[in-house]
């Protein structure tokens, strides 16, 4: 067999990320697995195994990979916005948007792994962690610039209008993927639209 | 070896649920394994599918534990409480009270099972289904009851009520898991008493 470019490497890599996103959005990173992945590449184990080292640096890959999907899709076209109140109102259309045309096929992928690996200790577990916190870092520092600009009032704090925009959003993507409840993301906009005092 | 009588084999299967619920809240249904819980519990295997027939059915079972649990534990004795707006408070007082304290050691049962059996058709996601939408209509019920008496505006509607709460407490009990967060529960007591329009 010809030793193959590093281009066609790295396209290899790739196409065993972008497959396993999906799958652990459906099944949980833990339900990716090097036979599935195997199987569905039309690959050896060996060759799967080879990009990566370990399953843990293959979830780890792929964790990075989600994120960095949903920083693309719903958080740079949001920051093109003003920042603060109008930056939240366009990121939780987008946000909502994101989760009922399935960006990820089985739902948020970082609330699946936050629920799987919240009691698995270990490199993963802290890469979730630290991406949630990341997260809620990032809505916090928005709702702060907008409480500042007087565009919110200062009660709840910052901190509150984070955990609240990401509640109501993790809950609809529940109430969507558990029962196909499509009105879970019109309440979730309202009561995020009222987080940010636009009635 | 003497036969067992009936009360030492119902004796038995609760022991084996127990270990299960526990076990369930911090893996998840899935990793309830025949094997782990004989392990556990000192038994064959086959003594403990024996009282179950098959792993879905220990699944359902557990299910059933976990909810009888938090009904017993969280929502009878918010139930004591006059119907409506009081009752809804001392719920919410009640839930995340059993989410800081660990009723479950892995965090909310509900959550974990919803988010690992939403993308696994069969018997245990229309029972975690069923279960959620009861939990959701005895929240709605009670907004409404609400609404009805003039303790809370109708906009909102009860619906909204009832998914406002359950977002907030999912995602209390996520950030604890998860980060160890106890102000997250103050963060969503805040949240909740506002939707219950309580300042």
């Amino acid at each position: 067999m010809p030793r193959r470019s590093p281009a066609q490497v790295a396209e290899s890599r790739a196409a065993i990320v972008c497959a396993a996103v999906d799958q652990g959005s459906r099944w949980g990173l833990e339900g990716v697995t090097i036979g599935w992945l195997a199987d569905e590449l039309r690959m050896s184990k060996s060759g799967v195994v080879g990009h990566f080292g370990s399953k843990e640096r293959l979830q780890l890959a792929v964790l990075d990979t989600a994120i960095a999907k949903f920083v693309r899709d719903v958080w740079e076209p949001a920051a093109t916005h003003p920042a603060g109140r109008e930056r939240l109102l366009a990121l939780v259309d987008a946000w909502l948007d994101s989760h009922r045309r399935e960006l990820f096929p089985g739902g948020c992928f970082l609330t699946t792994a936050s629920v799987e690996f919240d009691n698995r200790p270990g490199a993963v577990r802290d890469a979730v962690a630290a991406a949630m916190a990341r997260w809620l870092t990032t809505l916090e520092r928005e709702a702060q610039r907008a409480i500042d600009a007087g565009e919110l009032p200062p009660h709840p704090d910052a901190t509150d209008v984070a955990f609240e925009l990401n509640a109501l959003a993790m809950a609809a993507n529940n109430a969507f993927q558990l029962h196909g409840d499509t009105t879970a993301f019109d309440r979730a906009r309202r009561a995020m639209r009222r987080t940010l005092n636009e009635r």
